[in-house]
């Protein structure tokens, strides 16, 4: 891993082009603010592209869409595309409506995704490999664990060779993964599904490590993972008994404030698995 | 009142699907993840019949209207109607213009409620006999007192027989009633209503209760109303002098997070006035 | 500075309609209701006209404009000035794009705003006279610090002049000037803006204060951001060396909760500048 990417974000200061949805946008703002990015979001058609053109990283999160805001999304792609800046993709359940299915596909055939990054139903839906799931949360068959690590990285490079983009996908085991390389991340907390936003944040995050590590894809959201993943930790381990997911929430975006690159390389827990 | 109803939730983690305004919309989530419930939102009419049809229960709330989240509420709640699953309507504001009360009346007329729940400006309202509130909390002449108990339970029995639903409505005093029924619940302290969103993350709690429990509606309602006036209890009770609606807000949902059935039986305060 | 705002605000619980953007709508909400205001958010043009014309002061942030909030605001602002109510704009982002540009401008023809509230950046470039902002941040250039008060306040006045409104921007000394008089206010810490919404809830707590107060829009201002800054600085001297952002939001909004007269002439930091 390289070393460094976490002054690198403080440093640059990449401003981050978000359409995302209205439940956790607080949360990805404050998150990228904590990391050291600067936020802006807009899904109007008539300005998405001008932040497209001007920003760091585009992120799209289909967590809530509409017919105001999938215009948008591809002006904003097509402009950040014409400018050379990465596009991070978030498919928050995709598997479960054909409109979520159809506008992720219109996105990736329209647009040069850097980043596809969801949990593992997710991205298995998108493959047409997955078991189903109800709502925008994993289904328990997809969820990675030790034993199908190999598999897992076998899919998400197979899948990232079919697509040109870095896979990754969330569960107790993150897989991240280009077309001949995958890493597996292992920090994080079961609490952290219990926050809402928890995965919309952290493909915030991937965005405010690629806008300043355009060139290094891959590491960038390893970093994403592990940063994600050991605040969720350090959160976890400051709660007194009678605190719950509300002071959790809080404490995390605390964790993401302080957490520089001396933090991340003591904690982070990566492993190049293939 | 039956027992178990926390249990209950959290083993069936009932898929609740809100169509809900966008300022309390984060709360909401956060609150059915935290009680054991999986939250779903997405309002757009491309696929809201979707979640409605999957959904354990449908959550609309009318706090932030538009052209697109009306269509979207119906057809959602038609979807859910055909599969058999409970609705619950959140009338913010309903007296405070006619288009949130038109969407209501349209709503109740349309669709087979289940619950509906409110402040009881909003609630008098909707059976035209309410003092007139002018933007979205309750007329201090609307707010139940003890010297009007009977006389509120009286209204909800005849609201909930006239309507074909159960009642309730929120106060220092909230009453739940159907047509022969009726419950008061004194759990709640007075910093609840300066959080935005407690009525909100009151009625979504209703609906993972109902979702998990959807023959006993009435007592389901009765024991979101218990669990959330007792986290308010809990969360005040826990606070610093220097503390406010802030921390508060954190803690509510803390306690939401710790809360169950033996705290409720030990906590509750419930009474059957009717 | 007049005595005795807070207490009146508290007293009065004005009714602030807010047609805000979906990212700090939260935050605004909360705001109000810890100072004693009563906020309503509604931006559907089907009953935005209503609340604009019942209440107390009508708060406009063009923060996430799209084609159905703009005619809203509109109709809002119309209303608000037929009812003879204070209008407050918030111009977020507006040098940004062309879009922010025209919404901005078609409100300050069409409305009589009473208070235009931003950062550096966003005032200048309504004052066609600002260096570039890339998104909603201020830029490093158009920030007041001590050597150029003088010139900030001789700028406020002037275009207080043109536009026929209190101008106020944000920063680490914040300027509130009308046509002939102008003050600066040096409350705040440098983690506000690492916050999302900081200027919004500022923006909110002006409403609330002109709500109370409209016959004297300058002093209501200024207290507003004696208050903001003051709150920030209570929030920041109580947080512990592992804390960050996420308990100094929570912090801030404890601070406004507990806030008062006696609290605020004891810390703000106000000065006539001109």
């Amino acid at each position: 891993m390289t070393t460094g990417l976490i002054a690198g974000v403080r440093e640059k200061n990449p401003l981050v082009h978000c359409i995302t949805n209205y439940v956790t946008v607080n949360d990805v703002a404050n998150g990228l603010l904590a990391i050291g990015a600067s936020p802006v979001m807009a899904d109007a058609a008539e300005e998405a592209a001008v932040f497209g053109g001007v920003c760091d990283c585009l992120y799209i999160n289909i967590g809530t869409l509409n017919n105001t805001k999938v215009p948008a999304m591809r002006l904003a792609g097509e402009a950040a595309a014409a400018a050379g800046r990465p596009i991070v993709l978030d498919p928050v359940g995709v598997g479960a409506t054909p409109y979520r299915m159809e506008t992720a596909q219109m996105l990736l055939e329209c647009l040069p995704v850097t980043l596809l990054r969801g949990n593992a139903s997710e991205i298995k839906a998108l493959a047409r490999a997955g078991a189903g799931a109800r709502g925008v949360d994993a289904a328990a068959a997809d969820i990675v664990t030790e034993a199908d690590i190999a598999g897992a990285a076998d899919f998400a490079c197979a899948l990232s060779e079919r697509l040109g983009v870095v896979v990754s996908f969330s569960g107790a085991i993150d897989i991240i993964a280009d077309a001949s390389t995958a890493y597996a991340v292992r920090n994080g907390v079961d609490m952290m599904p219990l926050v809402t936003g928890s995965g919309c944040v952290l493909s915030a995050l991937a965005a405010a490590f690629l806008g300043a590590h355009a060139h290094a894809p891959l590491q960038a959201t390893v970093a994403a993972y592990a940063v994600m993943g050991l605040c969720g930790e350090l959160a976890h381990a400051n709660l007194r008994p009678d605190e719950g997911t509300g002071s959790f929430r809080a404490r995390m975006l605390d964790a993401l404030y302080h957490m520089d690159d001396s933090a991340l390389q003591a904690g982070m827990k990566v492993a190049q698995v293939r």
